[in-house]
């Protein structure tokens, strides 16, 4: 089998994942939840996953793959940069409106803040997302970065990438636990828990093989070239 | 900072953050959970959590970096390899272990077993991790594997090995919940959930850093070098 169609194999594989990860956690929510409200309530609350889920898992993990598919590796870099970071941008802005609900919905209900371990990792995962997504502004789309700040960052912002998605993971699935039911819902929960991992699991896959890896030609990956190669 | 300087500071971090969630997993059970027994009680029950870091985190993520240390790389890959394949074993003999005193513990108390996400993932990690260990040692211990096999295997061993430590966590993760509780426990279970995540960010840091990767000479190697650079 040629390289890219194992390539696109795997991709779908990946979107099929992702779309499922959208479908059962927004059907689990309006289904079973109650469905969505914006007014502080338990129905704010729903918000929660269904964007954590969209934002910081099944958006990020496709942005993460951008670069490999071979059908972008004759076209710009630059312009492949623009698709990465915003789709990055859109998933930071879903995983802080993801944030601002189960805020809005503690200071509804008196709840207090950021006690558990999901919210402990989340709220990390998330501040390393931001962190992240400025640092790459800056080291590889401000004209003014130097290739010394490019190069250094290179295999920092892919370490922090994956650890990211790691983050994100964890804090999904450490809140998706339904241990003492035995009912519907649990098992659907459950299922959207394996979902979201084995979307994980794809995304690692993809970003693993090296094969996949676009071919160095900007001023920065020469430099880098074998630690990008991760 | 010559790299290898950089690489044994990065180790030692990785070494004591592993030390620290043996500490932490260890005390938790034995101060709040009442300690340690095999008697089909919750007591053997505690053994779950200790074994399951002890084998499926701290001993995986220590033998999945051992090929990085640079004072290796000029002694034969076959000792590392059987160094590396030993502790995996330990690892591995460990989490059934870990499995064991769930199941243990669940048919003493009419419990039933793999009910909630925690264990549908726990579950898949050590039957992936039971079928990449054996896999490793048909394809890179073995003397009849062929050269063929070996290259393939390689980039496939590489992805599953991070793989199995991403579900590890957050299989680990998926159980330290005390959402409901503000007490010591509370805190320091979410505590020891917080230093097993970091001790797997900074595994994932070393194996995803290609100056630390051991040169390759060994023949799989000459045919993959480029997938095993992951």
């Amino acid at each position: 089998m040629r390289p890219s169609v194992f390539f696109y194999l795997t991709y779908a594989l990946c979107v099929c994942l992702g779309l499922l990860c959208l479908l059962f956690v927004t059907y689990w929510n309006s289904h079973w939840r109650g469905g969505f409200s914006w007014d502080g309530s338990a129905l704010q609350f729903n918000w929660h996953p269904v964007l954590m889920v969209s934002g910081l898992v099944v958006l990020y993990g496709n942005a993460a793959v951008v670069y490999r598919a071979p059908f972008t590796w004759k076209q710009k870099k630059n312009t492949w940069k623009l698709v990465h970071a915003g789709l990055m941008l859109l998933a930071l802005l879903l995983s802080i409106l993801g944030l601002c609900a189960v805020f809005d919905f503690h200071s509804g209900s008196h709840i207090p803040d950021l006690y558990s371990l999901h919210s402990w990792v989340g709220i990390c995962t998330v501040v390393m997302f931001t962190f992240q997504w400025v640092l790459g502004l800056a080291g590889f789309l401000f004209p003014c970065s130097t290739t010394w700040f490019r190069s250094t960052l290179k295999p920092v912002h892919v370490w922090m990438g994956k650890a990211i998605l790691v983050l994100s993971l964890t804090s999904c699935i450490s809140e998706l636990k339904y241990p003492t039911d035995h009912n519907t819902e649990a098992k659907f929960a459950n299922s959207l828990g394996i979902l979201t991992v084995a979307f994980g699991l794809v995304v690692f896959g993809i970003l693993s093989r090296n094969k996949w890896q676009r071919p160095d030609t900007d001023s920065e990956s020469v430099h880098v070239s074998m630690d990008a190669r991760q």
